[in-house]
Parts: C-alpha cells; sequence; structure tokens
C-alpha cells in the first residue's frame, strides 16, 4: 500500500511564518522532487501496475449522456444544507458547502438561496419588468424586450447580510464552513445594466431612491439609492451562462454588486424612482439591527472585505504531517482584494498568499500558500486587504462595536447577526482534525 | 397591449458599417432615450400598474428550495441534443445550446459531452493516476494526494476537433447552432499543473511524449507532446467549482487548453512519458483525416481562432425591425481574442465588436455589436483575430485545402470533417427567420 514518506528533502524549502508556511512562489522556482517527498507516493513499477489493475467501471459501458448533466452519484454529499427542507411557513436557507468545493466561483446548483415563501413558480412569458414613478416615460419589459438591449457579463459575489452569524456568538459553532459562511456565493451574472433602463425611462433629477420588488408572494422590496442603480447594478437574466435558477430569482434579478445580498432583489417586477426610502421590513428591521450602545445601524449596505480558509476546515482531516496546500476564498464589496495574509499559529506570524489571477472586482478571490505541517496543534488564520485599502477587522473589534450572542446562531436572525468581516479560525490537533475556535 | 414604436430619434446614432450596425460604444455616450425608441414599450401609467397584475405565482407560497438546484421548469428545453439518446453501442453526443445560453461560460449540466461507451461510473476512492514510463520513480495518486498539491484555476475551452463538421458539407444544414458549433463549451477548470506532477516523478530528458489514458471501458489514450504537458496543460479536478461532472471526465481530467477536444482525456488513470507517439487510434485515424490530395493531418492538435454569432441566429426569430444587440462568442488555441468583426452585409463590410472584460487567454471570449435592423434581409457573420496574429479564414480558403461533403454532415465521422475554423453566415429574412447560409 502507499504511505507517506516524511523526509530530509525538507530542508531547502524555508518556511516564511510560523508553523510551516512556505512561500508563495516556492514551486516556481523548481521545486522537483520536493512535494513527492511530503505528499506523493513512491512505487514500484510493479505497484504503479497494480494501481491501474481494471474496475469494474473500466470493464462494461457506462451510463448514457444525460440531456442535462448532474453530479456523480459519489458527489451526493455536496448538496446545500437546507434550514427548513420541510418548507414550513417560514424562511428556507441554503447553504454553499464550501469545503467540498474548489476554484472562484460557484456552480448554478450549490449558490445559497434564502427564499421566505418558496421559490415562485414564474412564466417567464407572463413576468413583466415595470419602470415607473419619477421618470420621463414610464416602462413595461418583458424578457424578450430586455433581452435586445445590450447586455453586459460580470462576476459577483451575493453574500447574506447574515452571512458569518454564528461568528458573534461567545462559543464557536462545532460545525462546517457551511453552516458558518455558506450564504455567500459568486456567479457570473449577465444581463441589462440598469443605467441603461433607467435612462430609457428618462429620470427625474429629484429622484434620489429606487424601490425595487420582487414577485414572489411577500412581494420583497428594498430601497436603493440612485447613485448605485446608477453605477454597477444590473437587471441579471442569466447566471453562469444559463438562465437565473428558480432560486436565485428566475426569471431575471436585480444585482447591486457588493451590496447586502437581500438588497439584490430576486424576481424582480417593479423599479419605482422615488425621492426617499420606503422603510420596508427588510431595512427598517432584519438588516437595521440594533447595536449594544441602542443605536442601530441603518442602510449597512456594503459587504465588507473578508476571507476564509476552506481547506483545510471543519470535516476535512489532514491525513498526516507533510505538505498541503491551503486555500481560501476573499472578497469585497468595495472592489478588488489586494492582499491575503494567511497565519498558522493564530495571528502571531503571516505568509502572503498567492492570488488566483484574473482578481476580479466584489468577486471571489481564491487565495493559495503551501503549508508544510509538522503534525503539531495549530491555528490557521487568514486576513483580507481591499484596493481600498480596507482590511478585515479583528473579532475583537467587531464584538466590541456589535456585542455578542450568548449562543451559537445559526439562523441570521439574532442578535447581533449582521455584516460580521472578522477573521475564521480553524485549529487543527494533532490527529489532523479541524475545528472552529476563537483565536 | 405593448406595441413596438420605430421612430426618428434613431437618426442621431449613426451605422459604423452596412445594414444598420452600430459603433460597439453607441450607448456609452449617453445615448439615453435611444434605445426606447427602437425596443422599449412606453406606457402609461395605467398600463405600468396593469403590467403590475398579480399573477397567480405571486399570490401563493413557492416550491421549496433544494438541496441541488435545478433550472425552472419553463426552461425544459435549455437541454443538450442528444445524437444517440438509447445509448446505443456507438458513440453519443450531448451538444450545448449556445443559442439558449449568454456570458461567457457554459454550466455543467449543459457542457458538451463526446462519450464513446457511455459515462464509467466511477468510485473516486478507487481511482487511481500513475505516472510512469521513462521517470526517476513512478507515481501513483489518490484523488486525496493530488488534492495536497498547489492547485491554479483557469477558465478554458473545450472543443472537439470535429465541432463545426456541417460547415464542410456543399449545402448548409438548416438547423440551429446547437448542431453546427455544440461541440465547444468553456468552464472554469481546477486543478493541479501537469508540470508539477511530472517533476515529481522526476522526467528522463529522453521522454518525449506522455500517453495519457482513461479509465473508460476503451481506455481512449491520445499522445501529447512533452512541450504541451511542461507548458499549460493541467489534470483538472473541479470544473466551476464543483467536482467534474461524469460526462466530463469525473473524477479527473487531462485538460490541454486550446487543443483538440479528445486529447483531453477524461476519466484519467494513466500518464506514461516516452519517447514517441502511440499511434492510438484517435491519433491515427479519427483526428487524421485525409485531404483531397491524398495526404492527411497528423497531430494537427490546435484548435484555431474561431467565432459564431449566438444572437441572433437559427430558431431565435427577429420580432420586427429595431434595434437589437448581436452577440457571439470567440475563442482560439493560440491564446487571446484580439478583435472580432461583424458584418450584416455578408460581409463587405465590418463593425468592430466590443469584447467582454476580461479576456482571458484559450477561453470563450464575448463580443457584442449594437445593431439597427431596417427589416430587410441582411447576413450576418463574425471574423475573429487572436493575439498571435490568427485570423479566420474564409470557407473557400477551408474548402479549398480540404475539400467538401456532398451533403450536410452532422456527426464528426464524416469526410472532410475536422478544424473547420471558417466564418458562419446567418441570412435574416424580412420575416425575422434567421437561417445557415454560405456568403
Amino acid at each position: 500500500m502507499p504511505r507517506t514518506r516524511p523526509s530530509r528533502e525538507l530542508q531547502p524549502l524555508e518556511a516564511v511564518a510560523g508553523n510551516g508556511l512556505l512561500h508563495r512562489r516556492a514551486f516556481l522556482s523548481g521545486g522537483a522532487a520536493f512535494a513527492a517527498a511530503v505528499t506523493g507516493y513512491t512505487l514500484s513499477d510493479t505497484a504503479a501496475a497494480q494501481g491501474l489493475a481494471d474496475e469494474p467501471s473500466s470493464r462494461k459501458a457506462g451510463v448514457p449522456v444525460q440531456e442535462y448533466g448532474t453530479p456523480s452519484p459519489y458527489e451526493k454529499q455536496v448538496v446545500r444544507t437546507l434550514s427548513n427542507p420541510k418548507a414550513e411557513p417560514r424562511t428556507q436557507h441554503g447553504r454553499t458547502p464550501h469545503h467540498l468545493l474548489n476554484g472562484t466561483l460557484t456552480p448554478n446548483g450549490l449558490h445559497f438561496v434564502i427564499s421566505h415563501s418558496g421559490n415562485p413558480d414564474i412564466d417567464p412569458a407572463r413576468h413583466r419588468l415595470a419602470i415607473h414613478g419619477m421618470v420621463r416615460r414610464p416602462l413595461v419589459f418583458t424578457l424578450d424586450t430586455l433581452a435586445r438591449y445590450p447586455m453586459v457579463s460580470r462576476m459577483a459575489f451575493v453574500e447574506c447580510g447574515g452571512n458569518s452569524a454564528p461568528l458573534f456568538s461567545n462559543e464557536p459553532l462545532q460545525a462546517s464552513i457551511q453552516a458558518i459562511h455558506g450564504l455567500v456565493s459568486c456567479s457570473e451574472w449577465t444581463g441589462v445594466m440598469l443605467s441603461t433602463l433607467i435612462e430609457e425611462a428618462g429620470i427625474d433629477p429629484k429622484a434620489k431612491w429606487i424601490i425595487a420588488e420582487g414577485a414572489d408572494s411577500l412581494a420583497l422590496s428594498r430601497s436603493v439609492p440612485i447613485a448605485k442603480a446608477l453605477d454597477d447594478a444590473m437587471v441579471a437574466l442569466y447566471q453562469n451562462g444559463e438562465r437565473i435558477m428558480p432560486g436565485n430569482g428566475y426569471p431575471m434579478r436585480l444585482l447591486l454588486p457588493g451590496w447586502e445580498g437581500n438588497m439584490n432583489v430576486k424576481y424582480l417586477r417593479r423599479l419605482k424612482l422615488v425621492d426617499q426610502p420606503m422603510m420596508s421590513y427588510y431595512e427598517a428591521r432584519t438588516y437595521a439591527p440594533i447595536l449594544p450602545g441602542g443605536k442601530a445601524y441603518q442602510f449597512y449596505f456594503l459587504q465588507e472585505v473578508k476571507s476564509f480558509i476552506t481547506h483545510p476546515s471543519p470535516g476535512l482531516r489532514l491525513a498526516g504531517p507533510g505538505f498541503y496546500e491551503i486555500s481560501g476564498i476573499a472578497y469585497s464589496g468595495n472592489g478588488r482584494i489586494a492582499k491575503v495574509m494567511v497565519s498558522a499559529d493564530g495571528g502571531r506570524t503571516w505568509a502572503q498568499a498567492a492570488l488566483q489571477e484574473p482578481v476580479l472586482s466584489k468577486a471571489f478571490t481564491r487565495f493559495r500558500v503551501p503549508w508544510r505541517w509538522d503534525g503539531g496543534p495549530v491555528v490557521l488564520q487568514s486576513r483580507a486587504w481591499d484596493e481600498g485599502g480596507n482590511v478585515q477587522p479583528t473579532r475583537a473589534e467587531v464584538i466590541a462595536k456589535r456585542g455578542q450572542t450568548a449562543k451559537p446562531v445559526t439562523n441570521p436572525l439574532g442578535f447581533p447577526s449582521q455584516h460580521y468581516n472578522g477573521p475564521t479560525s480553524w485549529a487543527v490537533d494533532k490527529a489532523g482534525e479541524v475545528k472552529n475556535v476563537y483565536a
């Protein structure tokens, strides 16, 4: 059987930070024969040949090609976790399993979903989008007429304001990253710039806000400042190349890159230009959390710079000492990620991570650091900076400002529960188990 | 009911090429109120309100959130077309419906598939990848050991050498773009650079080729020059964020960006370093098409610069005169797309298309041109250049070199049938119907 070979060949590669973090370009300088020493399995030709013994699946015809492909049956654990699987009359959350994914985007089947009354069964041929209110001429668009306008495509993350809420609790939630950070996902969105449609309708200079309303049964509504609407807002029609998924707003949604997920109104059917915000349920209550001092955040739209390590993370056990790649996701509602630092000693020393190119504004950036684990206990953290010079605050800073909850909160309905963007800490024990800790 | 309003407001925007092609930046210079004149529906407030009458779907709770999301039931026509839906013992093709998609990538469920013996049902825990032959030490990797190596993510198209084969026929096939160009797709692939693994095994300087073998029942094999293997080849483990689809090589495939699809060996289980190519079935026969002069192409690996218009295209009828966006896909196995020109008069005059940023090497680039259709017959074409200065040949040039078939060929098994990269011409008639023509 293959076996791990810890080796003296490790020596040439020096650590750049505590507990074995290596330089992000360690392997660009001809590190041949290095990695084998820590992770590969060196075998005789005989063993290599044995490794190629035909599996039964190689000896018979496979399953037919499908009209619409689905993942391998062996991946059935790679699904969203549902907070309300029986769809009882309350909100349903479906969370993205970031620890089981890799790359910089989220496949459509696994994009997170928050649905307050199920996914409406909208007939696209009957759906309309109206732009009215303080405009020169109100307009109503069908899907077909919208499709005639100039379109754009862009990668953008969408994140619930309540993502990462468990990190407000005074005890670290023992769960996977899916429970902690599963309410953020990233897709390529294609559609018509909202500015194109607003100019089309002719804007009254006194209009300062746009009320966006969905066609779901609660007619979810949010107020959007006109400046954002004219900046990078989109009426999105496609998600990763195909029509938007039912849980993500089919047949069209508002996309406000980098802003609170709830504002990216799904099933979009109305854009009303007005001179003041409407103080809807979600902006007046849910997303206006009361702070320890008694005041409340109001119109806290921005999803600020954040990062977390997906590999390793809880549920992904390390097989033993040796080489690993630490990788994770960083993003900022302010623009591009400028830098991600990674620590393996709970924040004492840091190594700079490599960023996967192209680094795109308001989209997931995959970061990676080579790591040589010596088998001892370590605490992994990441910290991201965006191009605006913003950096993730420490957890202590977040808690000082907004308080903490007395017990782990998994649904973003507790207090405080919004806009956590501090670090996440993973402790790895000697057995290779990974746990959420505060460090 | 809404109605189209052709208008004199068209005049300010000048055409830059025949039959109404507008400047690609026509809308960046404050073209407000222009597009409405040609595509929007101007309605009274009353009508706008009517447009918002609740549909039944807005009056009741929707369907539950799924663990793994699937497209709306209203999108059931957005599927791959299957050449062999009963999976009889011959090759199965599943083609991507580019006319029903938009953006720059292909969702996993719709990535094209060519399967010669069905999709093997591979247990990832039992799958092995061996690197052996002319190496210092043969290695065998499990999925878990591979996952410990440094990874990269990149967008890359994969295209069958036989994609676009119908354009070799002497009569234009009357079918959608799915039948003509449906054997190319584009994904984000994440995995380990092949160079990392080869260096790990230690390369014998006399090794010139690598034989890549799949674990499907025919053990599909191709020979890959070592230079490509050490350049940008990848052992891909993830596709658009999740594990590779069964039809695309689960649990791992070879990715050779920009090279013939068949060489991107799926279900990869063996990489054998050798000093000469193995002359496998696919390289000695299928992908070595005999030319009119009696010679044959051999080792014609590159998928050269190509483009086609997806919107409009056959099956997407134009609703009437007025404004439309012409959009399509361009790509090149040589690198980035440098320029795409679009003609609406069968190639007499051309307008430069806007390219969706970021323009990535060996990946789909979406191009777009604003167009004002006057309702008369037109012929739409696109022509792409890559950063190497390569340009799509004319169809006449392709035919002169490789001949043509006597009747439309839909399966890439005819002669000639490989590597068509000339233009595609869509004729639009007065009724707005779009047809494949030679022009």
